[in-house]
């Protein structure tokens, strides 16, 4: 039997409503003749009340005991699931992280999922049920409770798809699917028919808060069809494959930003390739996302290097750099906060060279200032005051025409 | 190191700043020279919104839902209880039921705990931690998560010390000991110093709510000695252990009640014993609590046999003698609601006769009408409306003098 796994976030399971409904859609699909597998993430307020609890009694919490904590949360939604199920006369059973077979390394809050056994999952489908998972968790080889980073129950969704085989993957989120831009902040943003894994993975990096980078990461590796739709409306959503129509030649084809980005600043007395090498080795260990980095190395001036990181991985960005800073060898560290991010994503770039320059020469005239330049294949982000990353995002829509995208 | 098992319930874990508390009593023994686990139950408010949420999805949820979904709540609190022992600069590491090696049958709900493989516990005892363990929870052969039923986080926490070998189990609880009588109903209820653990079995099976009965037995088994005290206040419990000293030679040593009994009445056109065993048999295949059994056989009536259950109780115990009508062979079934039930105990009653008939005389001196009568070695146990309920307790504890039981 063909197989298609469902993946709820947060705001789809928020009521007994909610939860009524996404029981609905699940048995749509069964009444299709797929076996089911719906993957649950947290309740939001849930987690946001458990957050607060553990917050209050420590600000320093092991990672362990918060995974363990947060786990609950994605196990709850589950098994509220599966009797909205049952209750409509389907045979439905949860799973948590660890009954569904889901292995991980030891990196709480950030785990990465080593293996699935899915040899439980099958058995419940030869008994005709649908299995609900709790997403975003798993167990590692110490039988410890881990949990993925945030958006960890789509990497769950498209973990077990890949496993199974699974036709494709829907991920039920707040959004109707992927545009060329934030809709609430651009006007003109138009809705995708179709985004590349690579596209979107751009995007994913770049802050849209639609779908995480290792899920989509994970999507294009075992090639698996992902649809992005609305768990409110039932609209078309955007599909996410290997190869998209490009349609009207358009090379830009969507501007992501993010905000609360923060640039740290590492000097050295003396030029040294290893200790820069150890720094992201260490920073990386410690599982602190770097995103860009830029090495000055000017003739006459001390060495410097410059990365950005987001907000909640700066206390410990500092402490790493703090506890190695001996080793490690630099001299001073700086940060500046207030940052943002603004990209222009699409894979036509790579074959039209002068993207880049475009962008910047609009920034330029709408008076922007460009703290930090990254580029790839298929984006090029800039780092901008935070105060302008509205206005840079629809300078940049517009200058691309983006509004012009009307693939629906 | 001699070991120390601490229970805590809901209510003592109803905030972070009773958790605080939790933590420090904890981190006492600890610094005692123990090694401790603590055994946490749900949060009671948050089992309570959870109950609502399964209602409101569905009367009729699967018990493995239920538990699943309800093993969530202690789960939360066990890692709530570590990161507060962490934050006070002590080791401490979670662990839900399957982590802690709790394997149990398959009876949702109301499971038992079949086997404990402690090495986990003591492994983390070797690395000087303080281990917190859900309560009221486990995981059946095939890997399903269960609980225990009401009062079950005493359950783990004495099989965990019988499994430990544990110096002994404290209880800390929302009253600060065993009292004669329920002093907020009964004048003059005295706090006892010790009890032994056949009248705290009794004790407990008549629906005083301090301890569940299967905690006791467990206790009783294994000869762990358990105190129950105050997680409010600092004051001497009561300790139950096998023999206690019979100061002041009284007999009756408590009043216990319970309401919301209800009676079941089952009649047969014809005297047959085997269906009666079967009766049996398969109200406690359903898991099924009857309480009183009065078995009535007299010439020229039809044979009747009357049992008490608890009110939570009812629906399944209709639904179970309606799907086993013909198997059963019984002709009719009623049943009365609105009664309670009122007992006394004492391990001195064995050797003393009369006590029960002096129970009688004074419920009748009462005006309070008697429907059903059960005794054993060391108690006896009368079901009455449920409106003479506290008017019984207050008499027979004045009756038997337990306003003189000043063991403290």
């Amino acid at each position: 039997m063909e197989k298609i796994v469902m993946k709820f976030g947060g705001a789809a399971l928020a009521s007994t409503e909610h939860i009524q409904n996404v029981a609905k859609k699940a048995i749509a699909e069964k009444e299709r003749g797929f076996d089911v597998v719906v993957v649950t993430a947290a309740m939001g307020s849930m987690a946001k009340e458990l957050a607060k609890m553990a917050r209050d009694l420590s600000d320093n919490a092991s990672k362990r005991e918060l995974d363990a904590l947060f786990s609950t949360t994605s196990h709850l939604t589950s098994t509220l699931v599966a009797i909205a199920l049952q209750e409509e006369g389907y045979d439905a059973v949860s799973l948590t992280g660890w009954q569904a077979g889901i292995q991980t390394d030891d990196m709480y809050s950030n785990a990465r999922i080593d293996e699935i056994d899915a040899s439980r999952i099958e058995k419940h489908f030869t008994q005709g049920e649908i299995v609900i998972v709790a997403g975003e968790q798993g167990i590692d080889n110490s039988r410890n409770i881990t949990t993925f980073s945030k958006g960890g129950a789509e990497t769950s969704a498209i973990a077990i798809a890949a496993k199974l085989k699974a036709e494709r993957v829907d991920i039920y989120t707040n959004v109707d699917g992927v545009y060329t831009a934030d809709p609430n902040h651009v006007a003109g943003a138009q809705k995708l028919k179709e985004i590349s894994y690579d596209e979107m993975l751009e995007l994913s990096n770049l802050g849209s808060q639609i779908l995480h980078p290792r899920a989509v990461e994970l999507a294009k590796k075992f090639q698996i069809p992902v649809i992005i739709r609305s768990s409110e409306i039932d609209t078309v959503g955007t599909l996410l494959k290997e190869e998209v129509e490009m349609e009207k030649n358009l090379i830009v084809r969507g501007v992501a930003y993010e905000s609360d980005v923060i640039r740290l600043t590492v000097g050295y007395d003396a030029y040294s390739n290893a200790s820069l090498a150890d720094m992201f080795t260490i920073l990386a260990e410690n599982r602190i996302n770097v995103d860009i980095i830029v090495q000055a190395i000017i003739d006459g001036l001390k060495p410097t290097v410059s990365f950005t990181i987001l907000k909640e991985e700066f206390a410990d960005a500092l402490r790493v750099l703090e506890d190695s800073k001996l080793s490690l060898g630099f001299s001073f560290a700086d940060f500046e906060i207030g940052l943002a991010k603004v990209s222009i994503i699409g894979s036509g770039m790579a074959s039209n060279p002068g993207v880049a320059a475009r962008m910047f020469d609009r920034l330029r005239r709408e008076g922007i200032l460009v703290k930090m330049v990254s580029t790839s294949e298929i984006k090029v982000s800039v780092v901008v005051p935070q105060d302008e990353m509205i206005r840079a995002a629809n300078a940049l829509h517009d200058e691309f025409n983006l509004e012009q995208a009307l693939y629906i």
